[in-house]
């Protein structure tokens, strides 16, 4: 039985990717289109810019794009509902769709940092979804918001799991080269990229430090508990790259001369604990991938690895100001960072019996 | 007096920032060309391919590039030799010239590690000058060579100086961007980098690490001792920017909570204390020029602060993991991390009576 | 005596230049600042995204921006307006000022085709600024509008005045490559140019097309007469460039069988006949200048020439289908095409006792 | 049954290209790779500096590459090569094998314009295969070579034809916008290109201009015949754009006042008339695609429209000058300009029984 999904934000750079991931996907079928913007009442290939390479499915392009309207998506028994709305107007629609019984998968910032919103990274912490029972409880819903972590928390995170369950982490610089994607569609001017780089992303390293020890962290009594053994210290980077955000990682283990080959090996053999062996459509059939040419992983010739759901680890060496190691990590970040990792979740959660 | 100088590898791109940083100077006079290359025999505005946007001086692309020739060094009287050679080729030509009594200040990279070499980024340790003494006794030369360091190291020692004279550096990690070109004239492919960024830089991080430590080092009787309480890990990419190196510093200090605000201050008011006052032509009046703004220094706008020779930093802010400090800072690469350091370095040795 | 001027739309890009311009101009004090945007009531620099490698001047930082407002203009005794407001609110201010006595030197496109509306490029047209007096009498204005051509119209038809003066021509094919610059400072999103390149720039082509037959045109009666004689077809290309328009340009001459070095010969000997001899602070020693390498014009060696009031053309050779000739061009579309051009027209008026 | 078949210039972009599109190819076989550089002895895998965004097959990086050598092609019992090899080398190497008995298919420049040297757009021209004969006889050999043309013809000359058969084409100018990946894996240094275009590609115009009139010439008694009719003006530009040249025509056609709509109709309906029917493996469905965008074809999004041997055409309108057509036409360079348009040769001499 197929799931009827809608889309929010659906002619958003986020919003292409969930249409090119959710179209013949095998168990969800998109229903509703809904937009905040000036599309309402235009057909979809009429209001979206589309800048994917692989064209508009046509079917796609010819569905009516809704303005934003919970009674609609209520009563077109839509299962699911992908959020890829600006922050500014995400809590509102998302919370009145959660009370009206929908589950939500979001992509927007807001409430990510509350403990009962579970923030979820699937091969990290796909048993956080567990929290929705406290939820549900405390907000009084019949429907569910799950957040998608930030986008270089997502790839950040899922290359540092095998580590972290491996040898312990403590510490992490992690310094960020983040594609222009990342603003969204129209979010960049040319202007201000062209011949240049920008050292600053609002927001982004509070949400690097802050999610990831987070994703970490454990279900308590009220809700998820940060991990407190973890310390992250970011600094975030606007690069000129279309697609594929690269990180720099120096990290310092718990366990002391841990040698390279077995944390190469720890990150080869990773087979994304939480979530292995449930085969979910989506999931990618090697979660972290290590090249191991000096000069690897770079974003025009890995990023969309295993469909852009892997992360491509390179570099792997001892750092010496950790005793540690350190290593360059790459991801897409609209795919693995954003939609892909949502329907990621959506998938976990019909496997788990939660839709 | 005007000092008579000549330039080795003078098509290569430091080349062509020393001719333009050379013509018109004060107390030098560009009066040898020669190239390793296919250059001789050709007048230099035949055989080089400028990519400066200040056009080539008309008496300078008249002049003749010779080859690579310690003889007609000797015989024209130069007083300085510029070589910004390439690492295979630089280390005998520079002996030969030194054993003949010249002064070569050199960009090439070998023998910056040998203790009896001065490594100079003047404002950080103008004073390992005196090292030519033990060069000059060892080696038997009348002559001497002082080398230039690496472009990153250049602008990230710069940078740390302050932090390192008020508060004390024990540990930090650098994580650089580096521009196009760095990678020379012709050395990095279109293909290469075009949508992309490598994250590697073929023995750029060993050079970051090691060299830093000999430019905070301490003269000792046999030469420059390295200072073992400073440890640095760096992580060195090249990112789509034409000019101007990013480099995002993470640093641990002995003087535990330090207030950003005096972080700042000691900053500003750095004066390159190792040649204050000196009042060399090609000193920036401000080494370092702090911005405010939250998205500043980027590469395109501040590459030329102090016409090439200030570096740039920004974002200053706390850092969680070493309870220290992060911040970015940029430099021109060719300029403050090539060329002008050397020619900043010839003006000290005249100053000092050296040459 | 120092003529006050104000600039319209002061914090775009084109609002950039002006005051990079007018700053320290011989004849000129930049006296208000006004804008459409949300920048009323701040500083000049707390409001503007700055984009230029020059810093913004610190008297100008500090600046109030206004709202559009003509009464203010009036009060503060301004003796020309510089507007460089967005098409859909230009005229209807410009008008008003022109109404109220104000010399208006405008940028915007609305406008440029009515036949008692100068549209100079002064080097080739400046006599056309007769029309005023036709303008005042029609229109009972005590002030006047001054147009600015199109910037591919600007930089196209300054390389082409010697030709149609000394060879004539009859019809030319333009193909050009513009820069990005040219959409303005938030006008295009780096997700849609990078790797990239956009075949169509709303309305370009049209205003080449027929801009150039006005500027080619004569002064009737009732205003400009186009030039029927000339045709121009345009096909227009934005690039991923930061500044410089390049354009393909094949002529059809009059003069069958014309010497490609006659031709060379003309462009190099003009002296931007119209305004030959004024030496206007902003007119350019050489208009037009010649490069003869195999591979020139290039945009970033060769797009601020005479200070950006320059085109350089290279590639002059015989183009087969007209029999005629083909040549590359190149200009700073922000400066020849854009607020350069306004500041020499600016000066033109005042030379000829109109302000 | 399958062919074997060499390639010779593996190691290059072309190379790259070749092996993509040959590899579980239904009827050719990789047997044998040949470089003329550095990598004879070495592995595909680890002589390759690889660029495509799929990865190498295992089974291709696993075989060896050889120096260039005829014996072993002989040896092997290959029965196509197809030649990517540098213009110096390529006609010793070719005319030899031809002599031997070899079908060569060649990417090389040179020899193009012999008259008894096939020069196949396969679509246009694919009868021009029966001055084969008059070739085997003139030259004596019991193989033969059959060029692929320039690629910005190939993608211009697609796109003319429907327009050359129903309407007459009588003059043609043609300015292209070409992509980096043109010049090869290395030959465009970064640094020359990084915000910036060349305006000039050695011998591109004339390639262009030349191979057109044979592409669309007929079969004499002697060889091919240009066309005289045909009238093509060439300005080659090189635009930072990885892959994917987009050409701006503009035509005189024989038929005065074609209606725009026809010849939209008359593209549209193009089916490749000179292989219609074929049913190549490489042959793309619809080999001229149209758009109706205003803002289409664009390189990043529209060049690999049938597996990149489609041409996109966009923008069909009128033009001014010739009183006929002008449009944007767009093909990937690498594959329908080069390594596609061999392999589709290739396919048709095959079935022409040639092989």
């Amino acid at each position: 039985m197929m799931k009827r999904v809608a889309i929010l934000g659906a002619t958003g750079l986020v919003g292409q990717r969930f249409i090119q991931l959710l179209y013949k996907h095998p168990w969800f079928e998109i229903a509703v289109l809904q937009s905040s913007g000036k599309s309402a009442g235009k057909t979809y290939g009429e209001s979206v810019k589309w800048v994917i390479d692989t064209d508009i499915p046509v079917e796609i392009s010819q569905l009516p794009v809704e303005p934003l309207n919970a009674e609609s998506i209520v009563k077109e028994g839509i299962d699911i509902v992908f959020s890829a709305l600006p922050s500014e107007i995400a809590t509102d629609v998302e919370k009145e769709l959660a009370r009206r019984g929908l589950i939500v998968i979001s992509n927007a910032s807001p409430m990510r940092m509350e403990p009962d919103i579970p923030l979820i990274n699937p091969e990290v912490n796909a048993d956080h979804i567990e929290v929705l029972e406290i939820q549900r409880k405390k907000r009084g819903w019949s429907g569910a918001i799950v957040k998608v972590p930030n986008c270089t928390t997502s790839i950040f995170t899922l290359s540092l799991k095998p580590l972290y369950d491996d040898f312990g982490v403590k510490r992490v610089v992690v310094s960020s080269m983040q594609a222009i994607s990342g603003a969204g569609l129209t979010g960049l001017p040319s202007m201000f990229i062209m011949d240049n780089l920008i050292p600053y992303i609002e927001g982004e390293e509070e949400k690097v430090e802050e999610e990831s020890t987070k994703i970490f962290g454990s279900l308590g009594s009220d809700g998820i508990l940060h991990n407190n053994n973890l310390l992250v210290s970011a600094s975030c980077h606007r690069v000129m790259v279309l697609e594929g955000h690269t990180i720099a990682v120096f990290a310092e283990l718990e366990k002391k001369n841990a040698a390279i080959e077995d944390i190469v090996r720890a990150m080869e053999e990773f087979k994304g604990n939480k979530i292995k062996g449930l085969n979910l459509p989506t999931q990618p059939e090697k979660p972290i991938i290590v090249r191991r040419e000096l000069d690897r992983p770079q974003p025009r010739l890995d990023r969309y690895e295993g469909r852009g759901m892997s992360v491509v680890v390179g570099r792997i060496r001892h750092d010496k100001v950790f005793n540690g190691v350190k290593y360059i990590v790459l991801g897409s970040n609209t795919i693995r960072g954003a939609a892909g990792n949502g329907v990621l979740i959506a998938e976990l959660l019909v496997r788990k019996g939660l839709v």
